[in-house]
C-alpha cells in the first residue's frame, strides 16, 4: 500500500491552537491541491480526535474530480477512515454519513455495544490490536479490501503512530503564513516522539502557493516498512 | 532595533526530543549561512532553557567573519544575550566565557547573591520585568548599549515571548529532513500560544540547503511593535 501524509501546519508546525480550534492555515490553492489528493486515493484516514475536533468529511468536493473517479470506474468518493482505538467516534459525525463508506480502525478494547451503534449500511469496523489499534494489520485488511493508495490527513497523533510503525511513503506538508504558538498545540506529529533513530525524508520538491510553501518529502530508512 | 528569529527545525516543527536532546537537524551549509547571521548581529540572544540544554557558545566560528568585523571597526564577536528571568545560568556555562561581552536580562524575582556570582567583567545584568523579563524594556536597554540588529537563536519559549510581545521583524527557519515528533517536544514556538489574533508572517524567500529547506519570512501585522 502507498500512504501519503498529507497536513496544513503553520510556520511553527502546529496543525490547530491550544484550544485545538482550527487556524486557516492555507488557502484555496491548497484546498484544491488537497481535493486532488483525496481524489487520487482509494481512502483518506484520520484519527478520532480529528473527528471530534473539527468533525470533517473527508469527501472529494470539486463535482469534476468525482465525475473523473467515475468514469475510470472508480466509486465517486473514496473510503474514508478513522483511527478509533476505543471507538469514541460520534453517531452522528459526517463521517459516518452516506457520502462514502467508512471503515473504523478499532481495538479490541472498544465497546461492542457502542461499536454496534456506529456500524451501519457503510459503515465497517475492523478490529485490530488489543488495546490499540494495531495500524499494519488493519491497514494489511484495509489492502484487502482493494485500498492501495491511502492519504493520512492527521492529526498529529495518527501521523506519529504511522511513522512510528514504518508505514509512511511520502508526507507532504503546506507550511503556513503565520505563528500559531504553544508548547501543547498539536503539531505535525506528536505522540511519545523519537529519540534517536529519526525518520529520513528527502525533500523532493517545493512549491510556493497560498502566501506560503508545500514541502514534498518522500520517506527513506524504514527498514521496517512492509 | 532589527530583530530576526532564527531556528533550525524538523520536518514537523521540533528543535529537539522531548528529552531536550540536541538532534542534527542540518548540515554545513546552514552552519555556515547561520555564522554568517551571527556575525552580521550586534547580539545574539537565547533563552536559559537553551543555555541549560546545549550550553552553546553563541559566537562567529569563520576567522574571516570575525577579521571582517573588525576591519569594519566592530567588536570581534556580537555580544550575547540570555533570558534568564530567575538568573537559572550556570556559573560555568560557556555563554560566560571571555569570548564575547554577555547580557544577562533577569527579572525583579532573580536572587541578587545568585546574579552576583554571575557578574564579571565581560557580564552585565539587565533587570527588566518583575517576575518575567520584560523584554520590550531589556531590548530598549541593549539599544542604550548599541544593539541595533538582534538575533534570536531560540528556544521556543523565548521566541513565543519575542513573538508575543510583538518584538519580531523577520523570521527564518531551516526545516530539515527528518521527523522527530513527540507532543512535548520543544517547537519553533512555545509558549502559551496565540488564540485568535496570530502573527501573520509573509513569505519572502526559499532556499534548498542540507537537504532541507530555509524558509525567509517577514513580519507583518504588529500594530504593538515599538
Amino acid at each position: 500500500m502507498d500512504v501519503l501524509v498529507n497536513a496544513a501546519m503553520s510556520a511553527d508546525g502546529k496543525l490547530s491552537t491550544v484550544r485545538r480550534e482550527q487556524v486557516a492555515i492555507s488557502g484555496p490553492e491548497d484546498f484544491a491541491r488537497v481535493d486532488r489528493l483525496r481524489a487520487g486515493s482509494d481512502a483518506v484516514a484520520v484519527g478520532v480526535g480529528t473527528v471530534l475536533a473539527d468533525d470533517p468529511r473527508l469527501t472529494v468536493k470539486d463535482a469534476n474530480l468525482v465525475e473523473r473517479r467515475r468514469e475510470a470506474g472508480e466509486p465517486a468518493q473514496p473510503a474514508r477512515v478513522v483511527a478509533d482505538s476505543r471507538a469514541r467516534t460520534p453517531p452522528d459525525a459526517r463521517v459516518l454519513d452516506d457520502d462514502a463508506p467508512t471503515y473504523l480502525l478499532v481495538s479490541e478494547a472498544a465497546d461492542p455495544e457502542r461499536l454496534e451503534t456506529l456500524r451501519g449500511p457503510g459503515v465497517e469496523a475492523v478490529v485490530a490490536g488489543e488495546g490499540r489499534v494495531d495500524l499494519e494489520r488493519a491497514l494489511a485488511a484495509l489492502a484487502d479490501s482493494g485500498v492501495a493508495d491511502l492519504m493520512v490527513e492527521g492529526g498529529g497523533e495518527l501521523v506519529f503512530s504511522f511513522f512510528e510503525a514504518g508505514l509512511v511513503d511520502r508526507l507532504s506538508t503546506f507550511v503556513g503564513p503565520q505563528l500559531i504558538g504553544g508548547r501543547d498545540a498539536p503539531t505535525l506529529a506528536d505522540g511519545d516522539g523519537f529519540l534517536d533513530r529519526f525518520p529520513d525524508l528527502e525533500l523532493a520538491d517545493v512549491d510556493r502557493l497560498d502566501g506560503g510553501v508545500v514541502l514534498h518529502w518522500t520517506v527513506g530508512g524504514r527498514p521496517e516498512k512492509r
